[in-house]
């Protein structure tokens, strides 16, 4: 599987649409900032490494269409309010924004571009080295010696794989790095309702790399958990606050509950870009509320092959939709960050580096 | 809405079809054992207590067909067969069984068919005195004084309603007497995955009955929680072992698990015919394992109006489908039976009154 999101010619971008998965692989191309945000806004892409990448793109069309200070600003705020939970897209625009803020107007666009490239890359290498080091952690939660008819069993939510970012995945990196040392290695999906984002994208990528998983009702992972078949339970981060808190996808926190009741190491992988130290804690990050729709309705394929939307309730019902919640600290095991395994405390975390120095190309990086 | 079960006639049960809710009331008839293990099978009639009263009127057609110790006997494995969680049904079946075992062949498929009746109005009767019982543990759970601004906030998971009992239900029957009593309540319904019971069935009699409610995904309760949008949490019980812990539908631990982390309090609404004092904890009750087609495709209505199944995910995906999680005693705040509020411990569920004795028809009962 090649990148997420990549180049495909000056000023354009090819991506899938992710709304459109599992049933469907249609690329689309981005080549406006109003391409870049429609497809964030409607989750043509997601992801909190991945909706990053594509706002920093988003503000280099921006500037192609005007570099003046009042469009930077404008359409840096433009941007970020397309989704507000996963700090990566803030993080994303303000990199950019510091980076082009200095030059002429006339440089703007162009640096803008290489910086939104930059930081792919760097995301893509971020992941790997969160695989690198996390793999051993999950392998060691097994608790017999891995094999094909006992595997380390790890639980999932949502998707925080190599479609949420340029590659590799955050809370998957691991999964892959042990599934290609050939260690034996099944994941339990965690459906994801309302968007289903761990059935349709989790389950098919996993699916695609040749790793053996299962998809779930959310409900379940708790009773798995009770009847030992769970090693280890692993997610992403939409945002980590100053504490250690971690907004990610709703549900996450019922799974560390569960997970901390039954002796589960939870992990949480988050790259440095996850973390706002301007959030005391979880109670300060607003939380994201989307369309009922999404609870009320489901898309799906129908016997004769077509795919359609259903209502899975009657029109009369009201529902409401928080796509995200908060897992304190405390459930936290640990943080696999790129820059090694990180206690989720407010000391451990003012100690992490700062972006600017962890996203400085290092000397023969080649970047 | 009058009784979910009903005499139509001599011999003949009608009851509506629970799969085809909410987008379908279609009333089916049972006239056989088979027709009756079928819906049990089926789940066109589901819910714990609603399945007791329905084997009860299987056995006594089994009886009106061959009224044989050997019949008798292997008709009592067969429909207990049908469903192996909830204890009502093999609680139903037995006490069916002890009525018409000493009686003459010639009599005991009347026997068994008055019994059920009786079992039947008991029922009824039972989870009105649930309602009333706990009516005021509910509202005592609220942080102000209930006002149409402010209601009374009451998570349920699963259908424990009137569709899942003969009437009142057995969770919802504190609800409905809140609201008949005037107080304002609204209820934030999980949709409770993979069945959907909770938006197709509890969405739809609290509809029905003016109760205003909003459908959630199935992991929305926690963040809900933490925000303190819940005053009070409140399920069903399929099974209560001796030492208080509960099996309900699946899903019902982790929203245990999240009241307990937020200060919630947990109510378990269980009458006496869900305890089984054979099993002694948790463990040990059998989890049922459904079709993962529940979890792999959902049923729902197209634009055109017309109802169908879709596919949720790709057909590839391998899906597990565990109906039934078993909540620790530790998370509930409290049991409440007809007979009064019990605290989940071993003490006070051996102390609570035997079956024999709870369902005599008491003095002036009428029955």
């Amino acid at each position: 599987m090649s990148r997420t999101l990549q180049s495909d010619g000056p000023w354009r971008l090819r991506t899938v649409d992710q709304t459109l998965l599992p049933f469907e692989w249609r690329d689309i191309t981005l080549a406006s900032a109003q391409s870049c945000r429609e497809a964030i806004v409607s989750m043509r892409v997601r992801g909190a490494p991945l909706i990053g990448a594509v706002g920093a793109y988003g503000l280099a069309f921006a500037l192609r269409d005007d570099p003046s200070d009042a469009a930077l600003a404008s359409a840096v705020a433009w941007l970020e309010a397309a989704r507000p939970t996963a700090v990566n897209l803030a993080w994303a625009l303000q990199r950019v924004r510091r980076r082009v803020a200095p030059l002429e107007r006339s440089l703007r666009a162009q640096a803008a571009w290489q910086e939104a490239e930059r930081l792919c890359d760097e995301d893509a290498r971020c992941n790997f080295q969160i695989g690198a080091i996390g793999a051993p952690l999950l392998r060691a939660a097994a608790r017999a010696e891995p094999s094909v008819a006992q595997p380390l069993r790890v639980l999932t939510h949502c998707n925080a794989g190599r479609l949420a970012t340029i590659d590799h995945g955050t809370a998957l990196a691991p999964i892959y790095a042990l599934h290609a040392s050939g260690v034996p290695i099944h994941v339990w999906v965690d459906e994801t309702r309302p968007r289903n984002q761990g059935a349709s994208l989790t389950a098919w990528e996993l699916g695609r790399a040749g790793v053996a998983h299962t998809v779930i009702a959310d409900n379940a992972g708790g009773l798995l958990m009770t009847r030992g078949e769970v090693d280890v339970a692993i997610t992403g981060c939409d945002r980590l606050a100053a504490n250690g808190d971690v907004a990610n996808k709703i549900g996450t926190y019922l799974k560390a509950l569960a997970a901390a009741d039954n002796q589960v190491p939870f992990y949480v992988a988050c790259p440095l870009s996850s973390l706002d130290r301007s959030t005391p804690d979880g109670a300060a990050i607003e939380i994201e509320y989307r369309s009922a729709r999404e609870v009320t309705h489901a898309r799906g394929r129908l016997a004769d092959g077509s795919v359609a939307e259903v209502a899975l309730m009657d029109e009369s019902v009201r529902a409401l939709n928080p796509g995200f919640d908060i897992t304190p600290a405390r459930l936290v095991t640990a943080l696999i960050t790129e820059r090694g395994v990180v206690t989720a405390n407010p000391d451990a975390i003012a100690a992490l580096p700062r972006d600017e120095v962890a996203w400085q190309p290092r000397p023969g990086s080649g970047s």
